[in-house]
């Protein structure tokens, strides 16, 4: 009844995360040992030893009752078309688990607010595990130069063309950039938010965010009627940092907060990179600042430079066995018609394919990519060729 | 009468150079292992086991003599104020000797043309060693951008600043706006030709050529009277790389002139930085491009971090020992007027120091640096102390 995916795991999940922020390292690790239900009677029966956690639970408990606050947002989302995922639906991102790795740095600091996420609220039709597993976030200034977006737009569109998930904050300036690039190449978008789903952040951004839930992803560890307070943002850009096969960075000033997600991305030892620019912009002191500091990070000039770093870390190698099931199982009708386009000798262009599948030659592309990726597909110097697997 | 820095050697090295293009394997192994006047005698009297060197020589001495070419050479030098720099003077740059130093690569090319210079004509009064001591290559794309050009400018006039000679290829663009930068802030700049130091090439550089030979040097490895050829370029480049303490590229095409130098900067294990710039600028294509796939490029974009990685590498350990014996036996009188500008207590700050010894600030901050060079003085967090040496 209380097992993991049951109903009371979720109302103690969506609670716990009301109760105290997410990412706490030990709510979290609690959570690992007792199970969410379990550890949630416990913390509000005031039963823990942490004494800045009790009395932070003890305050918010002041304002209402847990329990209650999960039930009446989880109907709440179903009434709005949010779903909340937690680990046991097979849906649940499993790359965002790598957090539990985070070491702690000399301070002791990096994996304070750095646990694995206990679940999270989601608006979008597409599967969350699964638009994750091929990601790339793109990330950077609010206050974007020109430059910065121009470079933003086209890396996401190209991002999306090639079958990615472009995958960001849904900030003015660059975010918004990555994500309108990606929509702009009929792909998909996901916006990682600090903030409930049924609001999000910031305003000026509502028309996006709506072409968002229509074609991709709008995601949120926090519950419904959640402020975007301005700390969740560092521990959201966690989840970018670690949902993703890697992270662009495009523009930074010194101190910022894509820097800070950074950080996070070189923690995780994924593909951290970053796009130069003028020196005498404002807006890349922070791109350059990283390069030359952290040795790991690497200079991107274009979407084939992103491909190359993400590719290379065995982006194919880890996610596949479980995204290989899944393509094949529900294999969508564009697919199959790519796949029945082929000759009888097993290859073909891409342009080919388009032409005799009826279809546009990016949607064609975005297939290939997920056939690819699924092993049914590769791409050779003469074009693309069938993987038979009848043989 | 024909050891090292006599007139017969003199002779040889001029001859030598004429005869066979600078830095070529055999030549220099030979003259190191025989000196350069029987080397030559050897060249002439076709005494020489390789056959491309043979007949090179042969197609070099029809068209006249080489020790009588060298002899006018060196009368020709003298009345033009220009001089011939060789291995035993005192003025040699010993820094470039390090060329020899430069493996193999797999195709066994990299030393073919790369064995150290025979000798330098050199125009200017400075001396040639002292000036390269504490020096950075700048250099780059000929067809530069208003961009390039700029941060160029930049990074020439704060070296000049602090001291440091700024050298380049006297070539339009880039190399131009390096020499021009050090100009502007009355610092001192050498540029490293690659034909006779008669007639600077480009031509439409002359008016810079002539303010250089004022304020700082023209130096070459050929003869008066040769032609800038295409491939002198190439080798001339191995010195701008061996010369200086570190080498800044700001911008560069795809495959340029420039990279080919930072190859050698590589190969030299001397600090090879690269200015990055808008990926959407085809002048920052060749930039971008080393730093992503040469790890020990470091990315600079600033005077400040070119000098962390000038100072990083103990370009003060290395030249130090004869340049603190050369800079206080000739303390000129401005030094002199520095040090004595410093109060019982042996600290001031720059500003101080140039009014008490009425001097500007920017001649005292150039001063400074060589002082300091020199162990006379140090910089502390609260201005600069004077080293006592009576003590």
């Amino acid at each position: 009844m209380s097992g993991p995916g049951s109903h009371a795991d979720r109302v103690a999940r969506a609670a716990l995360t009301w109760l105290v922020e997410p990412g706490h390292r030990v709510v979290w690790t609690l959570v690992q040992r007792a199970g969410a239900p379990a550890v949630l009677d416990r913390l509000l029966a005031g039963d823990i030893p942490d004494r800045s956690l009790r009395s932070a639970v003890a305050a918010r408990s002041a304002a209402g009752d847990a329990r209650r606050v999960a039930e009446l947002g989880l109907r709440q989302a179903a009434r709005i078309g949010a779903r909340l995922v937690v680990p046991a639906d097979p849906e649940w991102p499993a790359r965002v688990d790598t957090l539990a790795r985070l070491e702690l740095d000399t301070a002791g600091r990096i994996n304070q607010d750095t646990r694995p996420p206990l679940c999270f609220w989601v608006r979008g039709d597409l599967p969350l595990g699964e638009t994750l597993d091929r990601s790339v976030a793109v990330v950077g200034a609010r206050a974007a130069t020109e430059y910065g977006e121009h470079v933003t737009l086209g890396i996401a569109a190209g991002l999306a063309e090639r079958g990615w998930t472009v995958v960001s904050g849904g900030a003015f300036g660059i975010d918004a950039a990555a994500h309108r690039g990606a929509l702009t190449a009929n792909g998909v978008t996901v916006a990682v938010l600090a903030c409930g789903v049924e609001r999000p952040y910031p305003m000026g951004n509502a028309a996006m965010f709506d072409r968002i839930v229509e074609r991709g992803l709008l995601i949120s560890e926090w519950p419904l009627g959640s402020e975007p307070l301005r700390h969740r943002f560092l521990i959201r850009n966690r989840v970018i940092a670690a949902a993703t096969a890697g992270t662009v960075m495009v523009e930074a000033a010194a101190r910022s907060g894509a820097t800070q997600t950074m950080s996070r991305v070189l923690a995780l030892d994924r593909p951290a990179m970053v796009v130069p620019g003028p020196v005498t912009s404002a807006m890349s002191v922070g791109c350059h600042g990283l390069l030359r500091s952290h040795p790991a990070t690497r200079l991107v000039t274009s979407v084939s430079d992103v491909l190359e770093e993400v590719g290379r870390i065995g982006e194919y190698l880890e996610p596949l066995p479980r995204g290989r099931e899944r393509v094949r199982d529900r294999l969508d009708e564009e697919s199959a018609l790519i796949l029945e386009a082929f000759p009888g000798h097993g290859r073909a262009t891409p342009e080919e394919l388009a032409a005799e599948a009826r279809l546009d030659l990016r949607t064609v592309l975005r297939r290939l990519s997920l056939l690819e990726a699924a092993g049914l597909v590769a791409r050779t110097e003469s074009g693309i060729r069938l993987v038979r697997r009848d043989g």
